[in-house]
């Protein structure tokens, strides 16, 4: 008998979107029904790929070219895919991943203009056919999630460092795909009380299980 | 009246090839003759390169997939030519780079056993069109070329620390990919004497000279 390959969900969204608040309703939900779940995150979730975050998030912003942006993101998640998501998935364990390619897209491509033919280049060239089961975009105006994450306090890394035009740009990818494969994504607004935040995270996650049969 | 554009030279060997050697050569003959010259590596050549490479040489092995280290290989090269390479080609300036793309067939295909397709695509996404005008392959058996570096001294890195094998492969790559494009390569043996090799670098620069019209 051979393990059943693991379920592949990713949490996607701007700066001040309630991502963590999420994950740790998604990571609660699912250990909660069984699910041996492995949780990771990009740029990073190795040691290499934490490197490289550190080099994304610190180095100058006109010192990094908008391709190098890129490679290096892919660099991470390949690392990333090598050592924890794709054996995690093939021993039937769960990941459930604070940003991906989705991010990719959103960031790079639709926030720094790269183009979405030369993204799915290195998607397809790192990721072969893998794509997430499911990526919980998680939906705020770009004035609010900026004004949460600046109330966080601490400077700002390259990303949170960008005008609000740049967010809303990467919302409007976000909301984009997710219209595009609605099997494959469930959006979530997030400008409501946390608490109704919560509920409905766990409501999108349970109706998608239901969905999938899990 | 717009400049031509400038020269595009990679010096390109195994470890104990002697390029640094060769490298002072060409500089020194190049501007000799009244090339403005700019001197660059890879991986590196510009400060976030510098930190990739640093990445690339020093992180343990096990800890770095192939497809990783190839794509931290482009993300550097990716700096490297929106920074320094193509703004010295455009204004007419020559370019001397100790290592290029040749450098990650050999060593990321030939030596890791990375696909030259799935190089081949990682070139055109990261290149273009762009190719080196002139490739000068330093050649020496790999027991020679280790033997010298190590007379160095130091500590080995992660390509260092390969076995002869490894280095076997990676030279024999350059001598293919020098014979398959001998317009554009120059071969240069490097088990000789330090004088016949300068000589010989020299020799082979020239006459490429002469022939591309220089």
């Amino acid at each position: 008998m051979t393990a059943a390959r693991g379920r592949f969900i990713v949490l996607e969204g701007i700066e001040g979107a309630g991502k963590s608040t999420a994950m740790a309703s998604v990571q609660s939900l699912l250990q909660g029904l069984g699910y041996r779940l492995e949780v990771t995150r990009e740029p990073g979730g190795t040691d290499l790929g934490e490197s490289i975050r550190e080099l994304l998030l610190t180095h100058r912003r006109d010192g990094m070219h908008d391709d190098t942006e890129a490679l290096l993101m892919f660099a991470a998640r390949a690392e990333n895919l090598a050592r924890r998501i794709r054996p995690a998935l093939e021993r039937g364990d769960w990941i459930l991943c604070d940003r991906f390619t989705d991010a990719t897209y959103a960031y790079q491509g639709a926030g720094r203009g790269l183009s979405m033919e030369r993204i799915a280049a290195l998607e397809q060239w790192v990721q072969g056919d893998l794509r997430p089961d499911l990526v919980l975009v998680l939906d705020v105006p770009a004035d609010v999630g900026l004004a949460r994450a600046a109330s966080r306090g601490g400077p700002a890394d390259r990303f949170e460092s960008e005008q609000w035009e740049f967010f809303e740009r990467v919302r409007a990818c976000y909301l984009e795909r997710a219209a595009q494969s609605p099997e494959r994504y469930r959006v979530v607004n997030t400008d409501q009380p946390i608490e109704q935040v919560r509920a409905d995270v766990e409501l999108a996650v349970s109706g998608w299980l239901a969905e999938v049969g899990e």
